[in-house]
C-alpha cells in the first residue's frame, strides 16, 4: 500500500481555481440546527420479496423515511437534533473511482465540525483493505486542502468493494469498535451499499453501537430506484465521454472514411451510453436492454449495423460513429451462455487451454468462430460479483471485425456500392474516470456528505444519503435518507445475476427503463441521427459560462422527485382525515369511504401485480 | 463525396459561446493597410543541397523573407501594398485534420474582404480531390458562421494529402486556371507543404498566374525549423491528450494496480509526447528521437521499463502511467529494418500471409519471436509516404506484453516482489484530433489565415505563412512569410524516409532536438517524475480563467523569434556600415576589418560543418 495518502499535491492553475471553489448548501441544511422528520416505515419495492428481506433485516428492515428540514420548517412531527456529544466518524472508498468521492468526505467533515468542533473523522487508507487492517488518516483541513472538487480517490485511495465474507464483516466490526467509531460511511455503488446495509444489520445484532451510511456513487449510474435519483460521478463521466465522442463524430465527418466503434465503460447497464448518446447524438447506440427486449444475437446486431452502413453508403454517407456500452456482451443470449460455460469450467479448475474442447457443441461452434483475441478475452477469469471481465472484452472489435467481413461480403456480391468498409474501435473509461469533476458532481457530492452527517446525529442505521429534485437548481434540492433494504430485492432465477447473488437480498443495478422517458427521446431521434449526421459537441467540461450548469439529460427528462410525491401523498390523506373528523355529517363519510374503499381496491390489485419495472434485469 | 458540406449546424451553448469569439490582431495587420518589407533572399539550410534544390525550383528558389509592418512603420525599404484589384483565391485542406483550420480560412476570408469586397473566396470541397474535380464552394459569411473557431474539416471535408504526380498537378493547374485563380492555399503539414512548393515552381514554370501559398497546420507540430515556431492544431492536441493522460494519472494513483501504456498520434517523431509529458508529468515517455540516438532494441526498452516497475515497487508503488509515441516502432532499429522488409517484400506482391517464410533469416526470427496481434499489423500496407501504418501498429500492447513477460519471470524468480504486473493500453489521437480549438490555435490560424491574403497582395508565390513571437502575446506576434524552399534538405541516404522522398527536396519532419531546453527539461525532470508521482492535472480545455489562455511549455522554454533575431543582425550590419563609411579613420577601418575577417571565418568553418541538426532524422 502506498504510503503517500494524503499528502498534498501541487495543483494546476486550473485545479486551484476549481480547490477554491465551494458549493452552496440547499436551505433545509443551513446553518447549525437541522430537523429531522421521519416519515412512514418503508416497504420493500416487491412484495414476494418481503419475507426474504424481513428474515435477513430483522433489526433495520421497515425503518422510515427520513427528511431533513431547515429548523424553522413547520412540521409539527419534525424534531431537532439538539445532541451534539463529541462522534467519531469513519470513512471509506468502496469500489471503483467516480469523480466527486472527495467532496463527499469535504461534505462530512464540514458538517461534523460545524455542529462540534471536536468530532473527528478518519479516512481508512487504501480502501476497504485499510477498513480492515485499521489503516486510518486523520481528515484535517490541512489534509482536504488540495483535493476539494478534485477527481480520483487518491486522497485515500481504494482496493477492493467488498465487504462482505465473515472474515471481511468481522474485521469491520473490530475495527469499528477498537476505534469507537459513532458512525461508518461508505461511498460506493451498488454491491457496496448492499455491504452496507449487512454490515449495519450485523452491527446492530452485534449490539455495536457505530451506524453505517451509504453514499451512492458510481459512474455507472445503476444505483437508480424511488429514492436515488443519480449517482456521483454519473454527469461527469458523461460529460467527457461525450467530448471525446463528438471528437470524434467532427473527425468522421472531417475524413468522411471511417466508422468509429467506441465501446463505453459503464458495467452490465447501459446508463453512461444512453446519456451520452442524448449528448453528443452520434449515429447509432446499441443498448444492452433493446438486445435483451428482443432477443438479438450477435449476427442480427452485426447485421442492423451492416444494414444502416449500407443505407447511409447510398446518401453517400462513408462515416458514422457507432455506441456500444461494455455491458452488451452479457445481454447477448448466445455471448452470455457461452461465457457462463466458460466461467463454469474455469471454477472447476479446467485450465483456460482446454476449456474449448469441454464446451457444449453449440458454445464449442459459436466459440471456434469467433475471432482470436476474443477467444482470449472471454477466457479470462470473472470478477468478484461473478460478472464477466467487461473492461477486457473488445466487443466493439468483434462487432467490427463482423461488419468488416460482411460489408466486404456484401461488396464483392454488389448489393453494397460505398466506399471500402474501415472501422476505428476505442473503449472510452478509463480517461474519463480520473477527470476533475462537473460542477454538478461537486455539489452533489458535497451536499450528500452533509447529509452523511445529519444521519448520524439522528442515530440512524443502515441509511443511504439520499437528494431529490435534483434536475433543479440546489436551493430547491430536498434533503433526506432511505433505508438501504427498501431499494433490495430478490433473485430466485437470474439471467445476469451470479450465484452469489441468488437469493440473497441486494440492490440491483437498475437497467434502463425502455418504458422510461430517456429511452423515449432516443428513439424519437434514433432514425434522424443515424442519417442525418446531427452531432453534437457539448466540448470539453467547462466551469463557467455556457454548459457549466449543464445537467445529464436522462436526469432532467425523468419525472422524478418520487420522495417529494410520496411526502404530497400524506398530506392528502391528513386531509382526508381532517375533513373526516368524528361530527363530520354523514353525507361526508359516506362519500370518503366509497372513495376510500376504491382507492385501496385499485392499489392492491396493482400492487400485487407490479414488479416495480425498474430493477429487474 | 457528401453533399453535406458547408451546411449551417446546430451549435450547442458552448460552441456558440466559441462562435462568437473574434480573436485579436497584431497591430501590424491591423487596418486597411499593411507594408510589406521584402529582405535578404534566403539560402537553403544545408549548404550541401543547394545545388539539387536549385535544379528543382530554377523560379522559386532564393527569394527574399517578408515582413508584414504597419502602414505607419518606419522602415525605408517597406512598401506599402496599394493594388486591390478584385481576388479570386481559392484554399485546400489537404492532410489529416487539426484542430483550428477552419479559421485560416475565416481570417483568410474577412482579410480579403476588407481590401475589396470584391474578392472572392472558394473553399474546395472534399480536399485534394474536390481540387482536381474543381468542385468548388463560395465561402460567405453565411456559411462561416457556425464554422468560427470550431473543430474538425468538416465545413470543406479533405480526402488524400497529396498533390504530387503528373496527373495530379496537371489538374491543380487547370483548376486554378479554369476557375481563374490568383491566389491557391493550401492548408496541411510537411507534406503538403512541399507539394505546395513543388505546384509554385511548376505554375510559375507553366507561367500560370496562380500564386501557391502554404499554412502551417498539423497536429504532429513536426512542421518546424528556424521560421515555423509552430503548427496549428498541436497545441490543442497536446492539451487535450494531457487532459486525458492527467486522468488516467490519477486513476492509477486511485487505483494502485494498474500501468497505463498510453500510446500518442503524431506521427514519426515525438513532438506530442514530449509536450504531453511536459504538462502532464507522468512517470515515464520514450521518445522515438532518443531510443535512436542510443541504438535502443525493443528488448532494451522493456527492460528499462521493467527496471523501472521494480524500483517503483520497491517503494510499494504498483501504478505508473507511461507514454509512447506512435511513431517508435520506426525508431527502433530491428522493428524499422523488419517493416522495410515486410513493406519491400509486400511492393513485390507477396502475400501477406507468405511474407513470414521470405524474409532474412535475423528478421523472420525476430517476427516469429512477436505475439500474433503485432504481426498482423507489420503486415499492413505502408501509407502513400511509405511509412508504416503507425496508428495502427500497437506499439504499446507489445511493450505491455514484453514487460508484463519479464515481470512474471522475475516474480517467479523472487528478484521481483511488487504486486502482479497489470498493463492496460490507450491509443489517444483519433478523439483529441476533433476537438474544438483551444484559444491559442484559433488566434494563431485566424492570424494566419489574414498573413495569407497580404502574401497575395504582395504577388509572392511559394510562400508559407508565418508567425514569430509565438510565447508572447497576440499584440507582439511578427507577422511574414518564408519561401518554403528554404525550408527544405535532400536526402541521398535514410533510414526513416522511403524512396518517393530520397533525393527530392522536401521538407522534413523536424525530429524532438535532443540540444533543446524543451527536451532538457524533461531530463532535469526524469527522475521526479519516475518515482514521485508528480502528475500534473492541467484539466479540460478551458475558454475563460486560469488556464485558458496557456501555451505549449515546449514553445515558451525555447529561444525562438528566428526572423526577429535575423533582422537585429541585419541592423548591426547596417551600423557596421554607417560607422566605417568611407571618410572613417585608418584605426576605425583597420578594426573593422580585423573583427569582420574573424567573423566570417568562425562563420565559414560553422556553415561548412552544420547540418542545422533540427531537420534530419
Amino acid at each position: 500500500m502506498d504510503s503517500d495518502f494524503g499528502i498534498p499535491r501541487e495543483l494546476s492553475p486550473l485545479q486551484q481555481l476549481r480547490s477554491q471553489y465551494h458549493p452552496e448548501l440547499p436551505p433545509c441544511l443551513q446553518g447549525t440546527t437541522v430537523r429531522v422528520e421521519l416519515g412512514d416505515g418503508t416497504t420493500v419495492a416487491k412484495a414476494g420479496d418481503a419475507h426474504i428481506i424481513a428474515r435477513a433485516f430483522p433489526h433495520t428492515l421497515g425503518q422510515p423515511l427520513a427528511h431533513f428540514l431547515r429548523a424553522t420548517a413547520k412540521v409539527p412531527d419534525a424534531q431537532i437534533i439538539t445532541e451534539h456529544l463529541p462522534k467519531r466518524v469513519g470513512i471509506v472508498f468502496s469500489g471503483r473511482q467516480a469523480p466527486g468521492g472527495h467532496n463527499v468526505i469535504w461534505g462530512l467533515y464540514e458538517a461534523l465540525k460545524v455542529h462540534n468542533a471536536k468530532n473527528t473523522l478518519f479516512g481508512f487508507l487504501g480502501g476497504s483493505e485499510g477498513l480492515f487492517a485499521q489503516k486510518t488518516l486523520e481528515i484535517t483541513d490541512d489534509v482536504l486542502q488540495t483535493y476539494k472538487n478534485q477527481g480520483g480517490y487518491d486522497l485515500l485511495g481504494r482496493t477492493k468493494d467488498q465487504i462482505r465474507t465473515t472474515v471481511q464483516v468481522n474485521a469491520a466490526l473490530k475495527a469499528c469498535t477498537d476505534l469507537e467509531l459513532d458512525g461508518l460511511v461508505i461511498i460506493g455503488g451498488v454491491t457496496s451499499n448492499t455491504d452496507a446495509a449487512h454490515l449495519a444489520e450485523f452491527f446492530a445484532e452485534a449490539k455495536c453501537p457505530t451506524k453505517v451510511v451509504g453514499v451512492p456513487v458510481t459512474i455507472n449510474g445503476d444505483l437508480k430506484n424511488q429514492f436515488v435519483e443519480a449517482n456521483v460521478g454519473f454527469d461527469t463521466i458523461c460529460k467527457v465521454n461525450s467530448q471525446l465522442i463528438s471528437n470524434v463524430c467532427i473527425d468522421a465527418l472531417s475524413a468522411e472514411k471511417y466508422y468509429y466503434f467506441v465501446r463505453l465503460m459503464g458495467r452490465k447497464h447501459s446508463h453512461v451510453a444512453l446519456e451520452c448518446t442524448l449528448q453528443s447524438h452520434p449515429n447509432m447506440v446499441i443498448l444492452g436492454e433493446e438486445v435483451t427486449a428482443s432477443k438479438l444475437t450477435i449476427f442480427d446486431i452485426a447485421k442492423q449495423i451492416c444494414d444502416a452502413v449500407q443505407a447511409r453508403a447510398e446518401q453517400d454517407k462513408n462515416h458514422g460513429v457507432i455506441l456500444i456500452p461494455e455491458g452488451l456482451v452479457e445481454s447477448i443470449p448466445e455471448l452470455y451462455a457461452l461465457l457462463k460455460e466458460i466461467h463454469g469450467l474455469l471454477k472447476e479448475g479446467v485450465l483456460a487451454d482446454n476449456i474449448s474442447s469441454q464446451l457444449s457443441p453449440w458454445s464449442s461452434a459459436l466459440f471456434e468462430f469467433l475471432p482470436p483475441f476474443i477467444r482470449r478475452q472471454l477466457l479470462l477469469q470473472p470478477e468478484s460479483d461473478d460478472s464477466a471481465q467487461l473492461s477486457q472484452i473488445e466487443t466493439e472489435k468483434l462487432l467490427a471485425y463482423l461488419v468488416e467481413t460482411e460489408m466486404n461480403k456484401r461488396l464483392k456480391e454488389g448489393s453494397y456500392k460505398g466506399k471500402k468498409f474501415n472501422a476505428i474501435c476505442h473503449f472510452f473509461g478509463y480517461q474519463a474516470r480520473g477527470s476533475l469533476p462537473s460542477k454538478f458532481d461537486c455539489d452533489y457530492a458535497y451536499v450528500l456528505g452533509h447529509i452523511c452527517s445529519h444521519i448520524l446525529a439522528a442515530g440512524l442505521n443502515g441509511y443511504m444519503a439520499t437528494i431529490t429534485n435534483l434536475k433543479n437548481p440546489v436551493n430547491k434540492w430536498k434533503c433526506g435518507a432511505a433505508p438501504i433494504t427498501a431499494m433490495m430485492t430478490v433473485k430466485c432465477w437470474s439471467q445476469n445475476a451470479g450465484p452469489a447473488s441468488i437469493g440473497r437480498p441486494v440492490i440491483h443495478p437498475a437497467t434502463v427503463d425502455l418504458k422510461g422517458k430517456a429511452y423515449e427521446l432516443l428513439r424519437q431521434n434514433a432514425q434522424k441521427f443515424l442519417m442525418e449526421d446531427m452531432y453534437r459537441n457539448p466540448g470539453p467540461l467547462q466551469y463557467d459560462g455556457p454548459g457549466a450548469d449543464a445537467k445529464a439529460v436522462s436526469l432532467c427528462v425523468e419525472d422524478q422527485d418520487y420522495m417529494g410525491r410520496i411526502k404530497k401523498l400524506q398530506e392528502y390523506l391528513d386531509k382526508v382525515r381532517t375533513l373526516v373528523k368524528p361530527g363530520c355529517s354523514q353525507d361526508v363519510l359516506k362519500a370518503a369511504l366509497s372513495v376510500m374503499a376504491s382507492v385501496t381496491d385499485v392499489l392492491s390489485t396493482i400492487s400485487s401485480s407490479a414488479t416495480s419495472g425498474q430493477q429487474f434485469a
